[in-house]
């Protein structure tokens, strides 16, 4: 008897950026904060009292759902936290598919999704963006003829950054009657003057779901924190019957809360990333390179002769710079490079330019 | 669009203990451990680097899984590290069943076995004990007629604290052709004199697999740290396919280390629970309840005269007095008591005795 089941034997699973543990790297590969998370998340971890690891964490998360709702003006029963925004993303899925129902998203986009539809046994069909990085006009009513019961759109856009608006989002929801999860993983390193916000979409649209996390605002990937906002019912139904009882740990639930204690910290970080942001995609562009408009942590420069960016990649991690390379005929002459602090993007940009 | 797939809708989701958040509570109701972490744990927290928090964690818990495979004279390859058995166990339930491929586990068990296999749209089969809390010698061949891919065995077993011997343990493995979990999540509690370790019989069964978790004996249910011992390709299937890709934040595999840096910590609350245990039944058979030989830290007192417990259920948690009760034929005329501090015990004794 084979103890895998037909299905997980077939599938690939999810390839995950390389997490060197020599710190000398200049390490620009898996979008984290180049900033460190607020000195309150060092206090209460300090002041965490050991009797509250010798008990189980509160179930829900309660304390922090209710801070994260208060944050958006939402009411805790629409907040669901949870092991990082990827835990997140499974229950929505495994809540929502069955074997050979459609999960449908970007691609470019993030490469959980296929392998979560694969792991479900649903079948997943790609919404391929056009050059722009976007969907266009036809995306809703092309995931109604494949028939998906989940669409999942990361926004701003992984690898471009590309920002799709409040009004497209809108108009997406309203036409595509299933599950929309927008994945706003990057959301908080939007430039404030676009004003994008999609927390007032939830109120008209219950196929909508938020999922945000700690792990780059908050500069708290480490901590594995994320949540999703939506539906009570939905939130509930997750909570209750998907959800592993005690899915985020005392700890982390802690760190958490301090963080939101304070935001001036985090907000100061999102600032200065997006200041390094444009600094470094002016630098690309003078040196001949084509990068989308990033709204997130990260830019996506192209070569403009179109050729591939393997050697570069290559070179630059000769160097001690690890970015990353996703070689597709989509992206191939491209790097996702994301925006570290002053010093490491000069290192970046001085070590591309130097061939 | 309904947005729940049918057998979620259908399914009912898990019942956990409350955990009450005042601290003023006799908390025998979730088998924690009475006695704090080792005071590594707190050091391992005042030190923590704050980049490791804005940094991902090791994404497989390395370190960690090589600390654990020396622990028990295994390789890495043979260990993984989760966040608490719980994911443990619904990563072997996704990675083996299939809907209508059938879970087996013991009847009065963990009742988190039958949510999983709902979740996951299989068919749960119980396998009942007899009065002894034991499976009879018909077990393992029936779980064959019954084409269970999945027989999940808590040993010692919840809620009895009744623990299956090495000997029946092999014989079942040797029968049984499909995957066998036994869930040791209280195993640290046995008896040393019994000399009790299924974990040389991993190199003769490539079916067996042992769960263990750092939430009862390591005093640490708030961080969330579990483990899986079994055959490395299918430890490794689990990881690179199932798995999300950081399962386990980097607090928690730096308290997990520190814990078992200090092992010597942990031994004694073993011993002190095992002295508490012995103490606690021995007072619970002088007021005339039968009480089976548990190996665990939690008792089942059972009232003589088979009347309910419920009364006193409700008596001692006016008292605030929490333990378990389960409303089931089986288990109405007992109570499921954590086996506590010395102070909680008498509370509990005097208060049970007081009527």
């Amino acid at each position: 008897m084979s103890f895998i089941a037909d299905h997980i034997q077939a599938m690939r699973g999810y390839t995950y950026g390389e997490q060197p543990s020599d710190l000398s790297v200049v390490k620009l590969n898996t979008n984290e904060n180049p900033y460190p998370p607020s000195p309150a998340v060092q206090e209460a971890l300090a002041n965490l009292d050991l009797d509250e690891l010798r008990r189980y964490p509160n179930a829900t998360s309660l304390t922090l759902r209710e801070r994260i709702a208060a944050e958006h003006g939402l009411v805790a029963e629409q907040v669901l936290v949870t092991n990082g925004g990827d835990e997140a993303i499974r229950l929505v899925a495994t809540a929502c598919l069955t074997p050979n129902s459609v999960l449908v998203s970007t691609e470019p986009g993030y490469s959980l999704y296929p392998v979560i539809a694969s792991v479900l046994n649903a079948r997943y069909i790609p919404m391929h963006l056009g050059h722009d990085f976007r969907p266009d006009g036809t995306a809703a009513s092309r995931c109604i003829a494949q028939h998906a019961r989940l669409v999942c759109i990361p926004n701003p856009n992984s690898p471009s950054g590309v920002l799709m608006s409040m009004d497209e989002i809108d108009a997406f929801a309203a036409q595509f009657p299933g599950l929309l999860l927008i994945d706003e993983a990057y959301v908080d390193f939007v430039e404030p003057d676009l004003k994008h916000n999609l927390i007032p979409l939830l109120s008209n649209h219950h196929n909508l779901l938020l999922l945000r996390t700690f792990s780059k605002g908050y500069s708290l990937a480490g901590a594995r924190v994320g949540y999703l906002l939506g539906e009570e019912s939905f939130i509930s139904t997750l909570s209750a019957k998907v959800r592993d009882s005690y899915n985020v740990n005392s700890v982390s639930q802690a760190i958490a809360l301090a963080a939101l204690d304070d935001t001036k910290h985090a907000r100061e970080t999102w600032d200065a990333v997006r200041t390094e942001r444009q600094r470094v995609t002016q630098a690309l562009k003078n040196g001949g390179f084509n990068v989308p408009e990033s709204q997130a942590n990260f830019v996506l420069p192209q070569r403009s002769d179109s050729t591939s960016m393997n050697e570069t990649y290559e070179r630059l991690r000769e160097a001690n710079i690890f970015v990353r390379y996703f070689k597709t005929p989509r992206l191939h002459d491209r790097l996702r490079v994301t925006i570290g602090s002053s010093s490491q993007n000069d290192a970046f940009i001085q070590a591309l330019f130097a061939s």
